[in-house]
């Protein structure tokens, strides 16, 4: 029996692992692949890269030295987590478990995406899921933006703040009454409500999309930016009813990682602390290791 | 007016001003210095660097972008924080002052020292004062540890699970129950009640403590390491009655850096997420910042 099973390869679940080593834990990290949101970067034509906040060095240096402790880490995906007797079993996908007396869950959100051709191609190059990571970085840019949800409402607030054009598309129908307002309000705002996006086009970098009227015309628009801010979706479906979750279906932990099942801690963009940022996850990941620790820590 | 004042120039505080500014904030951070916590590190003879989780890197370069950018800095210490009418009012050491619509406290703790020959001289060469940082690097070591209170107790249970021989000088007087009950079981734990310290000396690296019993006798212990683990001291006094304060005086935060009072937000070592990390202190800036960020953004 492990000490401590971390689950989940991304900046909290590595931050954690490297912690509990330094620690001396009997640790084992488990996920399908490594490295996590690191993998996502934006680039435009004319940035620098400093502009970015990327925190990636420090996590590529946990990255490289889980990658070499091999006993640490098992490339497998989690299909269930049970608890019985305090102990935590994890089942993956091969079949067979391991065991632990903490668990640390840091498996992350999936994006939802559109599904439409060139976005995959302009990941990182104008097409970006996270407005709350880059929006900064479109000053004076002409952006389209995509949701019907409160992260579609914080793009517009924030690119409205440094953007030159923002056009928001609500695929499910008209945008709420406060949104149509605003855009009455302020130039720059345009609506688009139950438009479907068709293709991203573009060169090196995305410079167009077509879009579909809920009347069948068709529409190109040119710009800069594409925000797909859609709900992300919280890996915690192993998990099923052992820890508590918020109406989003995140893991509620408090200011030290605690979940409501003593001896199960969470980190990162799982937890309903999610503001999608590197430098968060890796505090996040640390604070829920030195919590395992004092939990496992024999008391006197 | 600014947008936001940042108070204090260690890993949260630069954190913060980092992302405020890549925000573009109107960010001034006021601090008498830069770099906080990471100009403590460890050495000690035979340890590889690998071992200790700095996280001084990534704030370096924080560091290194605010001394730059200069505007957004002010070497300076601050002697009370006053709001009225939605403004927050910063006053200066030389008199000055500044205002803001919101701020961070990032201003962390003082460590309350024994004042003893040698504690300078080999701080970071054997001495240490946080031992949740340095525990683990103290493999098959003697130790000694100062302290009366939870920090002294966490740092022997902790170095009971590492070290050779354990310890403890509770200069206030006899150790607890628990404690005398478990240095009765425990050969490697050693317990000095009413001792006072009064050198420390070595070479390189600390190798010795002398020290006075209550009676007046004097010892000499040969040691690898000493952990000074007193009460830390919160640099609050500023805030005066504008925040709430745990038992221990530090501030208040929910999980997203809120404080008790809107528009002010606080994070690092300052705050009852006091874990003396400074990956931690790095996310906790980050999350401030992104707070503050959504405070000031304005509705719609």
């Amino acid at each position: 029996m492990h000490d401590l099973i971390i689950v989940g390869g991304g900046p909290a679940g590595l931050t954690a692992a490297v912690y509990a080593i330094r620690k001396r834990l009997d640790v084992i990290l488990v996920s399908q692949d490594l490295g996590g949101k690191i993998n996502y970067t934006m680039s435009l034509p004319d940035m620098e890269p400093y502009q970015v906040i990327r925190g990636a060095d420090i996590v590529e240096k946990f990255w490289q030295e889980l990658d070499y402790l091999d006993f640490a880490r098992r490339l497998e995906s989690v299909t269930a987590v049970t608890q019985s007797n305090n102990t935590f079993t994890v089942h993956l996908a091969d079949q067979t478990t391991l065991a632990a007396r903490a668990i640390i869950y840091a498996a992350g959100v999936r994006v939802q995406r559109l599904d439409v051709p060139g976005e995959r191609r302009f990941l990182g190059r104008g097409v970006s899921y996270s407005a709350i990571s880059h929006a900064h970085l479109f000053i004076g840019k002409n952006v389209i933006i995509v949701g019907d949800g409160p992260r579609a409402h914080r793009a517009v607030a924030e690119l409205l703040q440094t953007a030159n054009q923002v056009h928001l598309v609500t695929p499910a129908g008209e945008a709420g009454k406060t949104l149509r307002e605003l855009a009455a309000n302020r130039e720059k705002l345009t609506l688009w409500p139950g438009y479907r996006l068709l293709e991203i086009a573009g060169d090196d970098f995305v410079a167009q999309v077509t879009m579909q009227a809920p009347g069948g015309d068709v529409e190109t628009l040119y710009i800069d930016g594409l925000f797909i801010e859609l709900n992300l979706i919280p890996n915690t479906q192993p998990l099923a009813s052992l820890v508590e979750l918020n109406e989003q279906g995140r893991i509620i932990v408090n200011k030290l990682n605690h979940t409501s099942c003593p001896g199960l801690f969470a980190a990162g963009d799982i937890t309903d602390i999610c503001v999608e940022q590197v430098l968060v996850a890796v505090g996040e990941g640390a604070k829920a290791a030195l919590s395992a620790y004092d939990y496992l820590l024999p008391a006197f």
